[in-house]
């Protein structure tokens, strides 16, 4: 555990109602960190979701940037029970929150967004 | 042309700033109707944009429901210049919005939400 990157997973959960777990990852799959914060809905595998989401983040870049939209800033996928949010930092690691559906989706973006620029630092 | 389906994506794109285009769209990428609104920004493909989002969208839907977190209910992509919102209708159909990022992505959820309803009915 390195505390430059579980400090700001728990604060970004303990701000935002509803919040199941953060995670720094590699867009790989493999967690750098992940601080899990209340339990899923029930049967919900929150972990193994986030890592099968990370799974596709790549394509999302790739098609963003073959039709010129740019660089992927955000993404954020909401199913019944359990919305993503997810932000990349760099090329290799994206940060991201799992809270319950509907949670507070906006508040979490907006602290994905206030974290990343001092994770990205120390990921570099 | 169908007015059923041509009339909501313009009253969406009239009422949402930055908005570029909107679209009902197959889970094969296959577009019922496509409405564009604005040009996109300097070379930027937003149809094609569109068509390639569309093929991720089932691998998304699948793994939501592999690990319990439930049936879709939006994804929403925000590149650097485009945001995609994206929002599945039934099994088949999905409605989409293109706008400029960062652009009134928070109305653009509501309408989409708004508009869904009566659009899944009518494709029923």
């Amino acid at each position: 555990m390195i505390e430059e990157i579980r400090a700001p997973l728990e604060s970004i959960c303990g701000a935002v109602d509803g919040a199941l777990a953060a995670s720094v990852m590699g867009f790989d799959g493999v967690p750098v960190d992940t601080y899990e914060h209340a339990p899923g809905p029930e049967d919900a595998d929150v972990a193994s979701l986030l890592v099968e989401y990370s799974t596709l983040l790549d394509q999302v870049k790739n098609s963003a940037q073959m039709f010129a939209a740019g660089d992927l800033e955000e993404l954020s996928i909401r199913a019944d029970r359990v919305t993503a949010l997810i932000r990349p930092l760099n090329q290799e690691f994206f940060l991201v929150l799992a809270l319950t559906s509907p949670g507070a989706s906006g508040k979490g973006r907006y602290l994905l967004r206030m974290h990343a620029p001092k994770l990205a630092e120390f990921l570099a």
